[in-house]
């Protein structure tokens, strides 16, 4: 068997379908999508890409199944779903989401046109799999799609530590080991086998940790939503097509942004690292109800209205609600006593982190440097922000 | 300047007074005294000693003090105290800690015997420094005594570090990095910079993750308990003087154990890790009140009480109630929005971690593996337990 | 001081120079040339920048300033040097190094023109320094210029450490905290301390091992040569400049490539890693003394003659003649029985590296699969080479 | 399976036989046998045993016998005798093979005894072993035997990567993954696959440097002369048998060391680290044919003479004469197009190796450092040492 070296897992054997997945176009273009998008903008190391995780959750894959004894022709359909969980992100991975499923009316993981036919329909068939069976697993459905995409899942145990690898922030390490061993199926549900409610804690505390120093840092917030509207704006500005621009790498659409008029400014900006500021940063008990929950078309509306007031350019405000902290991790299955419990009603810890979240939820404003003053001034106003309280 | 090579740090550059201090008995003793007694027995490569520690401590000392822009004597003395502040452990450590309280009625941080006269102070003294003043930093008296013991002390910033490394468990991790350059003082108090809520959560979950998987796992819980006991019988059956054990190293105690009648086979079956096993292993819930609160007497009382009940030798059941889980990092001060606040006031994770503690907390009985039955029957009796509840 | 957190250094402190360097375009602009340009279609972790292997250098170069007590003002030079000396590298680094230097004249480290006037000297002049010493400084003039470009320079302690770790690869894992630490000028040279032969003789076991695993990857070299003809194909059939080619990010070349007629099959094979293949690959005993060591214009004229003795197109054909290996480091001078000393004197470990490097030297050309055959043919032929040797 | 947590290689799956091995007396002892017995004088955090180190061994030699395919029955015997391959260590390792050798004739490897009956033969049995096939694997017989003791064993994989975890030194850093996948069987010789010659070079390479820097540290092999000499004195003084020597732990030997009064002083200073210091270190060159190759007898007589020479007691002096550094992976087999080759004929850097071996190789004479002087003097014109050439 063939191997391909990786900086975490560090030798990572390559089974014939792997090989023959690895060359097709589909999974090349993922080098050139990176894991964690604009936070390289805090954290300069962070240039992964979704074609090394996604060799590290097939890595991870073949482990549980081993670790489970998955039947060898199951197993070679989740270690497929593995390696192509990744292939419906469009450029820019999560910050592009909003903008395709506005769009085209599908998420990242819902790749059944995808694998429907063409070079990645014409591999799986030669190996014997059937591309729906595997699209479905990458969605998470049925038993064994839970090992792909569900609370225990391979691609969580590899993103924590690959992240952590990568911006030098250790929060994430986990012990994928122990989770890997760990794993047992009862009823049909993925469980965590006895003793281990620390290691499902260890979990949760992990990516909450990750998400407050990584994943939400302000400047990758900024850049992130900077990114998103100017997206927006060369879909509307331009004749792209939304399919592809799905199909893009990060490059190509920062390529497209720099040649569209109407985004150029942003594009030299990211590449410059020349950020928008925070006009305003605030905590939920700042924030009315309807501005925590409105919705994309409301947010927007929030923006030309700030800008209006602020008597500014509507494309130099940008309002940040992020959604509610969620915290999938917290159903996770534990034994205890032989019996199967979830995390949350096991380990008085989940509501700490739960309130955690609640706490570290932050409403940003952002606009460029010198426009920060009167934009602060505008948002407080229109949103009825209330700093008192 | 000479250096140390360490397995964790790496390179840890040696100043002329540490040189003179590391080459003292006292502190070669500390090559002898493992840094996680019991521990090795769950987690086998654990075998690092508390020297090591004693070195890297002084390390990051020297490193928080460089960072605070302490004044050069100071300095000095507070590496000093670094360098110093475990030679007042005893052989395994904390497992021999309440030994040594209950017959010289000093803790392992009150160093001013020690340090008062003899070689310690002669060398002190020839670098400037006053030998009084260095042990009161090592208790982590004073404005720089809480750099040496406290909520934000570098003895934890290491030890976290180092015992994950040893151990293999990635969960005590912590960003010490961060933590150093993260140190201000405000008062007079050590508080964390603006900013640093997270880091001040993290090391409180890694302290956490850390006693659930590694401090407290049950078989070191159980080899200490085992230890501690037969250091009791061995002061109690031989003339060895309490001063003198608590100068022992670990493989000096464990030979006196073999040599003395009373605790061979307690040291036989610590070296080839033949251990009691649990008879009773049961939550607050289940433990009456004045048992969890009972002291070091009542203790032995119900000890032999229940070895009564079942008809086994006195020696044959072992009572271990661990006090309840402390967590002096939650009060931890951190500086937000401008002014310092504690932890626990700024954090919802200090509760959830509380509470975790309280629901991880467990009642020890050990006995033979022969006679766990008929000891785990009459500890029931004996304590009280009530397993319905 | 700030920080930024690296994955290899972890810490970084920034001094206010150097915060004020980072944020200029020249330095943002290294954030997207990649460290190791193709390696990391044989390696797929090996994303990493200039833009962090800048900051490393800069790290290394204050701790180097420290351990040899450099006054302050020649300090902060060094720093400034160290963070500058990538920003002359083209688009893909030492993979477009031949062009520029035949278009312009110019090698990467010469730098007095990027320095010598505009943003980056308006930087360093509010700092107090002088660009043209900084210049000088990258170009390894000076006593102190040794520690930026030279056998004991800080740029390879980071390279080989960080791409140890970032390819997966451990045999560039040096002890760069002993080489600092042994660091010494005598006599206006920078030499390492009495006891380091061994230090001195692990940099260079690493970086052959690197060598023949890594950077000289025959898949990295094969994308590299393609990538070559390409920039050159590009510079000839648009009328882009060279200044403006030179200045060229990764992904602004590639974008570049794609977009012109001649080059845009090499752009599209580059990034779904569909590569030629290797023709021929020989020994240095196979190859006449006159290909071994032909220029650039004899290279080009033996790639046509073999294309028309093969009956394919001029472009279906790379020779690629590797210089003879160097070997830097064995010049590196160590304290001996206190006289200064060269390695290669020392040490006869550095001939025996230096046979190994002529062992592995490796004569390539390179075809697309289907006209492999042909090639190989025609290559032997128009080349003379003699594989019975 | 079970599993046990290894500071190296994480995750350890234990199969039923061993974890019924790992609970005999005999392998519970290798927790009392330091891994580099008296290398910590000088790398402090180096305190790793026997025990995880055959652990690691154990795990290596699953992943190669599983990538080798080897049938499950003998894959079963190579994983015994991979667990027990150091079982035959005296204490302190191989810092008192010679004293074993020369009073019981055997060598650590030849464990025949040890396994023919008690209880290691007993768990063997049941398990349905030979006992006998066990032992001739660990002395590296047979086809199956070279995994366990040969050029490529799994027993070199392991310690080179844990002694540099350990030490904090890099260079034993191998590419342990990359050698268990380049593992082959050719006619009955375990070889490695082709492509391989720089993962062979780099072994050799990296036990060069570690010997070098730490396995022959001048203060490890002062303290281990100190020990072995009192080893010896201790066997002469007292009537403590050949045989319970060779079974002592290090521990044990210590404490028997302290209560000798003719050892007394030489465990006092090995507890203390007050080393001997070097009268002579030199080089080969210096040294007389005759006292290079000088046998154990000769030696001693060297010391009497030397210290009646010097008017000084003779055990203040030790005369430390290495034999040749060996370099067994020279032998290591390779495919080189095709064929099966010595690395040796294959690789120019085995004779710079052989050749930095022999530049390195030192002769000690250690004495107390107040008779540093005379001593120094005597040896010279005992030993007939020639400065000059």
């Amino acid at each position: 068997m063939e191997a391909i070296k990786d900086s975490v897992h560090d030798h990572i054997p390559v089974c014939d379908l792997a090989r023959d997945l690895v060359d097709l176009p589909a999974l090349q273009r993922l080098r050139h999508v990176k894991q964690l998008s604009t936070v390289r903008l805090v954290y300069p190391s962070a240039n992964h890409t979704r074609f090394e995780h996604s060799l590290g959750v097939y890595h991870l894959a073949r482990e549980a199944c081993d670790s489970l004894g998955i039947e060898a022709h199951r197993a070679k359909a989740v270690r497929a779903a593995a390696l192509l969980h990744d292939v419906g992100h469009g450029p820019y991975g999560h910050q592009t989401e909003g903008i395709i499923e506005r769009r085209l009316g599908r998420h990242h993981d819902d790749v059944d046109d995808l694998l429907a036919d063409g070079p990645i329909a014409d591999v799986l068939e030669s190996h014997g799999l059937d591309p729906g069976e595997v699209a479905d697993l990458v969605a998470g459905e049925g038993k064994l799609g839970q090992l792909v995409a569900g609370e225990l899942d391979v691609d969580r145990m590899d993103y924590l530590v690959r992240d952590a690898h990568h911006t030098g922030v250790p929060y994430g390490t986990i012990d994928h080991s122990r989770l890997l061993a760990a794993l047992r199926f009862r009823d049909g549900e993925l469980v965590l086998s006895s003793g281990n409610v620390h290691t499902a804690e260890s979990t949760l505390v992990a990516r909450a940790l990750m998400n407050a120093t990584v994943y939400r840092h302000h400047v990758s917030r900024i850049a992130g939503a900077m990114l998103e509207r100017a997206g927006e704006r060369l879909l509307d500005s331009t004749d792209l097509d939304a399919e592809a621009f799905a199909r893009m790498t990060d490059d190509r659409l920062l390529g497209a942004l720099r040649d569209c008029e109407a985004t150029a400014d942003t594009a030299r900006r990211l590449e410059r690292r020349d950020l928008y500021k925070r006009a305003v940063w605030t905590d939920l008990g700042s924030v009315p109800e309807s501005v925590v929950t409105a919705d994309h078309a409301s947010v927007r509306a929030f923006e030309r209205d700030i800008a209006d007031a602020a008597g500014v350019a509507p494309e130099q405000v940008l309002v940040d609600t992020p959604g509610e902290p969620g915290m999938p991790e917290s159903s996770t299955r534990v034994v205890v006593d032989g019996e199967v419990r979830r995390l949350a009603d096991e380990s008085p810890l989940v509501e700490g982190l739960r309130a955690a979240g609640r706490a570290q939820w932050r409403l940003g404003v952002y606009a460029p440097e010198e426009r920060v003053p009167e934009v602060g001034a505008a948002a407080e106003r229109v949103l009825g922000l209330d700093f008192d309280e």
